[in-house]
């Protein structure tokens, strides 16, 4: 049984509008940055929808915990915004068991050639693989358990609590 | 205790000379690489050589086992050039117990648009974290023991024997 | 006497802030896009403002008419925002005689991989060697006499009158 | 009528071959670069050949001799190794009249993130649309007769003799 990623937009996906100048979501970059990695895993990815995390309501989270209930796989990746990234580890921690789910982001969108996007898809993949069962963040080389990680909003990095 | 990664040179770091129009080694882009994927790991980088793995001696494989045996860490990352990786490996699960110790290399080099070396660096600092003590191979976003994995050359990945 | 280059921002120089999850001004990319160019002109870059081309007032257009006048070169180019460059073309033209003024901007910034801005750099600062004495704007390859352009938005392309 | 753009190969066109580790012509990159570069000029792009330069012998050059002299455009540009540029701006006005000829190259490939091809693509267009009927160089932001330019290997640069 292979990895199911769950792309739900975030900062990973933002593309530069050069018509309005403005950052918007098109098309989901991971299976462009699969391809680059030269990643070799059973890997599906699905889109599940292409938000700014900070425009995820309750509806949204239901819809991503159903969706890592539903899927035969019980390694999942999910692609999502960092600000309200933690909010959704709780959501899914609170419903489902006896799967790993490691949620990722990025600083900085794909698109532009400063991305960390790569680095963290790269890290979640694998923690993904390595991980006993439960709800985890990958952002900065490292990983958290759902219950124990914050982003700390100034420095633009994530941290265990206290 | 954090993370030793030591830096042998491989395609991770070919530069191109513009004089000459030929690639050759420089500087290290490792500490770059950590630098855009926002890694907050407590990492030491540490280079030990800066060669095209196919020009590397027994000589320069012993300066690799002495190195991860004499350094603190037990949890060390190696850039390698893919070409003899599995050599390297080798040399070193027969050298040394007690710590985790993956090579990651890259197919394209990080100073080309396309490199996967960001996506297996990100790779590599995870497994490291998550495995149990042993040697391992970290490419395509998989990991291999030291003694169950091969370059397939033609198609330019790795995969496990038989 | 070489080129003088006036930066006044525009998508050219906007770069994602990643704390935010926003497009802002901090410096110009111009001087790393000359290096990167391998320029060997003799060109001084200077910096006028920081602004997308949509808040440029009046005062600000009559402080880039001044620098175009008082500086020494005769060959002058600008990097603008590219809303409003028609506007500033006029500004300059109705004010200034004897120089050659190349206006040129971005459809991406720089700090994209996808940037078109190395290309209409380069672009301007060979039309500004090469046309008569004037006001132009050179974008999508082209050169545009100030009194016979405009920027399609829909199109996002630069055309002749009529 | 439009402008011809020929091409010979040179860095513009070298790739990173991921399973010998060297570098390789496949593909010319100029269509590529013309479309990030928003270009909306009449341009038709045609492959002569895809040589690093040094390879070029008198047949090679004899060929973009009669491809420049048959093609119906008066403006050209040729995409060239740097190495040997200079030799065949010679035969070229050796050979024709009556038209606008610019060579220009790249001293990184353009598959490397830091090229400088994108720079001198933009700068050669714009100087075969202004420059006089004749044969040049464009190289370096500057544009040079074909009888007063020689490649300063040491530096990496072009300029005028003497």
């Amino acid at each position: 049984m292979g990895i199911r990623i769950f792309v739900t937009g975030g900062t990973f996906d933002k593309e530069y509008n050069e018509l309005t100048g403005t950052l918007f979501f098109e098309n989901t970059h991971v299976q462009e940055m699969l391809t680059r990695g030269r990643c070799r895993l059973d890997v599906e990815v699905q889109m599940l929808m292409m938000l700014d995390s900070l425009e995820m309501t309750e509806t949204h989270r239901k819809h991503i915990v159903e969706a890592c209930r539903d899927c035969g796989e019980t390694e999942i990746v999910i692609t999502h915004g960092t600000d309200t990234m933690v909010d959704t580890a709780h959501a899914i921690a609170q419903a489902i068991d006896g799967k790993t789910i490691v949620l990722t982001g990025a600083m900085v969108p794909y698109a532009f050639g400063s991305s960390d996007g790569l680095f963290n898809l790269g890290s979640a993949l694998s923690f993904v693989q390595t991980l006993p069962r439960g709800v985890y963040i990958a952002m900065n080389g490292r990983w958290f358990p759902w219950n124990d990680v914050r982003k700390d909003r100034e420095a633009g990095v994530f941290e265990r609590l206290a």
